[in-house]
């Protein structure tokens, strides 16, 4: 199952440099993770923001959930969820 | 270069069916054919809506507008179109 | 799978009477039946609006846009999606 | 009489992790509480985000709002109300 | 029970000059019952606009709802409604 | 001369709570006078927020200011104006 | 008694250029006329767009109502208006 | 040159008392001096708000920019410009 | 004196394409006369989307508002204007 | 490949003075350096803010992220990127 996830990254300036860094490296470790697992299946950055934009494939509405909420950084994260289906237009060349 | 865009159709109650038939026609020929030019990489519907998600891998901000205007379907789509980049997290594991 | 699904219903003024009745008419009778068949598990209406709000129980994003297509008032519906999972400290009393 | 509740919960990250510990678990009382007592009817989470939609349903808006005041969360919460009727279109096959 | 709503009244350009004539002289008729029914206990204009400002003292949201759908000018009309309650500063010395 | 006003308070969730339950009994007092001066003539609290709608009847709007502006709790709130006149449907009932 | 008023005309673009010439000329007899009676102090264009600000100094509401209705191309206005009072830094060099 | 100038100050709750009044004294000082200059025509407060507008009169975007920014209590303000224009309609009997 | 302005086109759907290829021709005439006048110093295409974005350099409000009033298509436009400024970081080493 | 961007910047209000002032000359420097290397091609004051409008000539989004990232006032940036195509009625008499 397909959903389109946007997340905007707002870290309060005041941030400790090295908790910030921590987190950013534990965040491409989970993020890794998660895309070997099939489960995050894009990821873009938008340009000029801190923000991406995703395609996460799960189980369910609660794996999408649980998924989002282990990220180091999901304190951070303001997220916008759109659930998505198959376009009776798309050839699904790519995944 | 990657644009993420957002399409909209607002299709007047009016329409002639017939139009729009061959218009929806006319528009998935159309999106096949981009498709297998390795222009336009993915498709989604945003579930509930006439709505769509896309990915489009073209030369530059012109070739996308010159995409976007070739659609049977264009007087009908609001557009929204953002630029983006690699982001230094993704494996790119798929296209 | 749930969600949960405003839908703001925008009829014409100038929507003659008759075809408006008839798609009355077999809107509830298309209510109905997905009712029955537990897929459309609550709907409630907005006070002062031509508006509902409803829990629909489906298999994925795709059977939710195909059972929102099915309705006969489609056509003049604004929908918007949200979806749910089941919250931890809900006792799920009732379905 | 229904109303629909839609809380966003906004923790700032500085709080106390142990009060916020202590304050969820005193939520998940209260919150156990008032659906045993058929005033808390349906409670989902919005999926991806630290919010819910909750269907309540009270003697009048003056107990919506003291139940609502009753929430040690409280505080934290943003809170959109909106009144619901019966629908002439449903079955009422759940609570 | 008490309800604020705001309606704004957005009739068509070409909107048969009879025909408004007729539907607000049944609106005056209307609002007039509602009011001597102690149904509609304050009904102010907005200072330039085609717009007004109620409040209801009704059963219920379905009372709230069909009294609305009442007024003969309704479908020109955008309602946005607002559950109130006894504010605990209030002396209430007007009704 | 009538004016609504929607109040939203916004208290800063660090807020000495001695320092809040003074300026609420303060601003309790305080609306109290203005409602006995038949200058405060409604009070109503929004259901589910800490937010109130009002109508004042004042001389002008530099009255109406010096009045808000008088509210112990002024500096935490948002306030929102709207000019009234009578309604050419209103039968003043009530005052 | 002040009041910032900003208009913004829209002119459905079927309009009958005869009837739009003879409700322009009307329009600016009245406001001619509104002004020289002292009411319409103050009107100035927003630069590109069909849209004006004024001030109007009026008894009350009501009579700015009346004196925004009596304009001939009120119906193709949207209106928002702001009540003002004296600033305690003006000088009140100009009327 | 006209611009229209809304201004919405913002003081932070914990501003030192003896600050903010040492900064509104001199607001008022350079408010004082920009009027006798004939460079801010026009300052009207918004009844209920801390928020004022106005219209100055200055040679180019550029001195509109350095004014507004020469006022000491300018970095508490949010800031909107409307350029403005003679209104055809206008008989500029005020200044 | 620079002024940025965005204009989004809205062409209904109806237009007779023979006058709007007329009228665009006209649009295309004037931009270019404009253009060698010095007077539209940049049009840039909003990819995707029937907008541009334009910058004008006019001696003041009241000629910008001509000239943006000259364009053939302008009864169709929604235009947006900012008053711009030089930059102290800006080289101006582009007109 | 143009860029249109929309830069508006947040100082806190508690920021050290010195460090503002030696972030803004280093951004300074910065934005001449970027200026030489024909990189941002335009950069305009918008009047009354603290913000500003640029274009912005790179190769493609990435380096356009690049770009903004290496600001050093960024962290207080908001940030809102537009991708441009040339205008078929521009003349291009100007970079």
């Amino acid at each position: 199952m397909l959903f389109h996830v946007r997340i905007d990254v707002h870290v309060p300036l005041n941030t400790d440099p090295e908790k910030l860094k921590d987190l950013s490296a534990r965040e491409h470790e989970r993020a890794k993770e998660l895309q070997l697992q099939g489960k995050w299946t894009h990821l873009w950055r938008v340009a000029g923001k801190y923000s991406n934009i995703s395609i996460f494939d799960v189980e369910d509405p609660a794996e999408l959930h649980d998924t989002l909420s282990s990220l180091p950084l999901n304190p951070f994260m303001e997220v916008e969820v759109t659930a998505l289906c198959k376009h009776p237009g798309s050839l699904e060349l790519n995944k």
